[in-house]
């Protein structure tokens, strides 16, 4: 078996646990918060996308919030997050979160350095009434060393496809890795807590990386146990029809 | 070169020019819906998935919306839908919409017969205000023969990681294959119009029915060339950092 | 009895008969939409206020839309008020709509000629939607001499509690009252139909405008019974007790 | 001057200094939370009444959120009162808020002791967050004898234009006066602090009762100078006008 095939058949049976994660969650009225952090190119959006590309798209969320426009600026930092937790039995994945504020923002020069103390100072308390309140919260860093990463990047650049996820502050933060890394184990060590963990998760091989965070995740939930129930389809009337369309209809031109 | 690559490529060439699309629109900041309807399985989904997956996620929006609820149902029949009609620059997709009302609905006995006549008189009025507002409104159906649909309901059926998919409505609407065609086809025949055309597109094989709807799509776009813009990233300063997180911090094991 | 006491009997009168109003709709499920349109200080505010003191606030809603933001004004020109009709039993009250565009956004140059001929194109199609929907839409122009206007500006003026009420947009308005007049002439002939009529009250004296508007409105409304649901308050267990508050507690000082 | 004359006196001129206090919000860009608690007919609703009828619209918002709905009461407790969190600039009136889990829900037996127990306990941590992120929160409540608060039930039970306003809840709380004052003490105890205080008036006399709870929350505001900017209204083009509208339009008719 080739390496695709045996990355796709490892996903796949973590995939089937993960089904079992959201059943636990719809019968126990559970909710899970999951963070996604980590440098640019690290590999978020894959994982994102490995985690829920098999779960029925009611049973989980995506928020990945932009730039806050000049009314959520002014008003309390974690407002516009708290919109999106999630209700019963809803399991929500961050990509990038309110710890903007604890590595990009003051990388970048985007908040001041007051702004940038008062979050790592209330952000654990933040955190602990989400915790207090039932609402299971996990937080991952993705690591990816820079000769990797600059790997990803000048993928990116050389493919048409892929450019416009080069933005500029990704670019002006390639040359601060060191700073960016510093501000990381800050963040780490001050909001790290028993109720809203930091794990750190090697991303230096995409794949490997996803399919061990996806492996974590499943032992922090309680249960996932997946019950199969098989779906019978009952023998179709007649025989098959064909898909006539009225003649009145404009078509679609074969060209491939 | 083999199928699937050859698809592969074909495919990255379309969805250059669907940048190129998506930049025409930031430029004349025109708006764009399309609508995609067809039988379940017919492929709504991975068509808009091809169409979407390399673009600026600013860009465009999927809307798919569950069933309403109760206050919904009281409402205007299309407010629901309103709200998600695109602004300046954006291409908004549709996976299923008010057609719902023309077709699952009164197959399924979803909605009264005066509910569905009195839609499909009032549908022509309500996309001409949309037009001639000066959204650009293309409506696609996908056609699947019935043999073809079967296989994929059996492929759903088998595989515990897609059998959430197929829904009790789905399973109840494979016995109504006819019924859906005579509704499909008078729903064309009313709702058609040169301001809200529809296009029939074959989606037996659905890789080959991606590529002839995208390509169908870029040809109703008034523009869609695409600049390259190259990215160039500086030279690094120094050289390549690891990742070296604070012994703090607790590790995701490698288990794979 | 003087006339103030008069006035207040005549309007309790009628609030019974609006209480019966949003009973029906409650019962009926049916939906009404009141727009109130006129010169500034013509006494749309004071209207509604008369209309709505005596209802549950859960049976009606006020819509004052301001300016469209930028996205908003990119989009189809309904689409913000469209989110604001009716569900199944409501009473909504527009305090002016989307017939800026016929009168305030092309005497004042907010518009372009295009948009405004475009609006007054479409607005008849737009309202028999909602008409044919089956929401009851009722319009009215409260009218008032520039000599009662003038007098009305000049007490705002006069009063810093009031001042707030007098907008640049309103004191530029002032000068055009002849063009505004024009502009109403043509709007109402041009969108007054059975389903969605105009009708205009004479508000030179505001107490005796709101009454006859308001009777109007209830003679409009198919049932506005009055079921008068008495109240019983049991006897009180033991004696009434005082509010005694914790001494920890602090005190709003008596001043007054 | 007659006993009402000297009431809207006074509280014409706190209305102006409260004019002061938006404007001061304006330009500070500063942030009020008032949040009013009281047994039923306390005088919340009329306070707000008195505190806003002279403000610009935009510069306040009233908060009276209703029953949690399913998907709500599985939130995070505080999170649908999260989202009419100010803006800079904004004051915000809360209605009853958060601390219907203080004392009405327990009084009535809609919460669990454990998740009023928790209430307590997290309550002030939640304050104080939005406290360090610099909102300024003020709690008043509004103190009634219940011998008072009997008179206004059955002064309300008499009036067929006020009966909507007794909930049977409230019917149901007129036997537990003794229990709620409990709870108000417990509640005040625990979660009085510098940064978000308790603060108790009379509210036996209503208007006095508005007017010192007014000038005391004038009093906790850094700045409210009221700069009177007066309006001039220049002469009018031409001699004023009639409305005279169109015949085509239809017209209310006289009947006052």
């Amino acid at each position: 078996m080739g390496k695709r095939k045996a990355y796709q058949k490892e996903l796949e049976e973590l995939q089937t646990e993960l089904i079992g994660v959201t059943r636990w969650l719809r019968q126990s009225g559970k909710r899970v918060v999951v963070i996604l952090e980590g440098r640019d190119a690290a590999g978020k959006g894959g994982t994102i996308k490995a985690m829920t590309e098999s779960l029925d798209t009611r049973a989980y969320r995506v928020v990945a919030l932009g730039k806050p426009d000049a009314r959520e600026t002014s008003q309390w930092y974690f407002q516009r997050y708290v919109e999106h937790l999630p209700s019963a039995g809803e399991l929500v994945l961050f990509d990038r979160s309110w710890y903007n504020r604890a590595v990009v923002e003051p990388a970048m020069g985007f908040c001041t350095n007051a702004e940038y103390e008062h979050f790592l100072e209330v952000c654990p308390s933040f955190e602990k009434l989400l915790a207090d309140d039932g609402i299971i919260l996990i937080k991952y860093w993705l690591a990816v060393d820079q000769e990797q990463q600059e790997e990803r990047f000048a993928d990116r650049a050389g493919d048409p496809l892929k450019r416009w996820k080069l933005s500029p502050v990704d670019i002006a933060a390639r040359q601060k890795y060191t700073e960016i890394g510093k501000l990381r184990d800050i963040m780490i060590e001050r909001t790290h807590a028993a109720h809203a963990p930091w794990f750190v998760a090697d991303f230096n091989d995409q794949k490997t990386g996803r399919l061990n965070l996806i492996r974590h995740f499943l032992e922090q939930i309680p249960s996932r146990e997946f019950v199969d129930t098989p779906v019978k389809l009952a023998k179709l009337r007649g025989k098959p029809q064909k898909e006539h369309v009225t003649d009145k209809a404009l078509t679609v031109p074969r060209v491939y």
